[in-house]
């Protein structure tokens, strides 16, 4: 795993969140990414609970991850994965078409699916049983099942979206991910098959690993 | 105004939508780039009342726009106007951190601003008078005056976002665009200060210009 104190990359992460946001916490993506590269980094860890006032000037919204190097201090996962991937072919292919086609489908995962998957996490998780979340629900899945539809035709018999593995397939399968309490992504099979092929990539493991392995045991007290 | 029939760039648009949903289509992100970047394009006009099928093809959701030049098939728009930034410096600056920070804006307009904003348009326009979306509407405008309040902060008095116009900004002011029928802008002075600045553009008035002028006068019958 290429967690290196001594690292020039650092990726922010959080100390600590309840079981439920375990696995699902952004970082997860640009260390996915960095495993990928072959690139060691280290982790800065911040409270979830009560976020240092002084990280908004880094990250905007408090979110993380933030992300910096010996050139650049960035945040938001889907740019700092596209500057990952700008030095990187494993990430993105070097000739224009390959590079291009990724982001595509990289902005895609985030502006055209992933937007529907986070109303769903309010629905049937941050607001589940208030009355309007039960209400919204049927019409919320509908919209999300004909999106799928139309990425299982478009997908079809390939093993990734534009043929071999990029930075799209890597946002896209880690923000299909926000289904995994659903039967949603099952009911297209070769999408679901796809996310597996992503998934089950070492990288991802790894990733996957060094965020649990940096959350402390017990909640923090807030102040 | 750059529109030329003849030029090897083109842009898909509907060939008509209701009123209120003039200017909004996403063809304008893309229109307002190239004017930006004083390229000229042709424009190629889709029914959104029956989208053809073979159209999917080149958008796997049937969106508008899609994008191609003599090098690139795209879909996207967000992914669009970096492919055009990524030959125009003043879309995407030519050094590392501008290119970088840059993206960092549009991603985040993308997907930490416009999720919300289009969850909002569901309440107050496509599901409106459903019993769930009153319900609802409270706690979401909450949470994007939070979020607006983190970027008017993080904003201050500059006048961009990265002190320069950039196609963060071009993104981030269109995304806001999304809260022109309610007050929630104006609640944030600089913020909304900002986005009449990135509109005050003579490239986005030409945008929209062009949106307007391809649109037909009738609703096509649908089939």
């Amino acid at each position: 795993m290429p967690i290196d104190p001594h690292s020039d990359i650092e990726v922010t992460a959080f100390e600590w969140v309840p079981d439920f946001a375990r696995t699902y916490v952004r970082d997860f993506r640009v260390r996915w990414a960095l495993e990928e590269a072959g690139r060691p980094y280290r982790t800065r860890l911040i409270s979830a609970v009560d976020r240092p006032q002084d990280y908004f000037a880094e990250q905007p919204f408090g979110q993380v991850p933030a992300y910096r190097d010996t050139q650049v201090q960035l945040f938001e996962s889907g740019a700092i994965v596209l500057h990952i991937g700008s030095s990187c072919e494993a990430l993105l292919p070097a000739d224009i078409v390959g590079r291009t086609r990724a982001t595509a489908w990289l902005v895609a995962a985030l502006n055209s699916v992933e937007p529907m998957l986070m109303e769903l996490a309010t629905v049937d998780l941050f607001a589940a049983g208030e009355p309007w979340a039960a209400l919204r629900r049927p019409s919320l899945v509908e919209a999300i099942d004909k999106r799928l539809g139309h990425m299982s035709d478009t997908l079809g018999t390939r093993d990734f979206l534009e043929g071999r593995f990029t930075a799209g397939d890597l946002i896209m399968a880690a923000v299909l991910r926000g289904l995994d309490a659903t039967d949603l992504l099952a009911r297209h099979a070769n999408l679901a098959a796809y996310q597996r092929r992503c998934l089950d990539r070492p990288a991802y493991a790894a990733a996957i690993a060094a965020q649990l392995a940096d959350f402390r045991a017990d909640a923090p007290i807030a102040a």
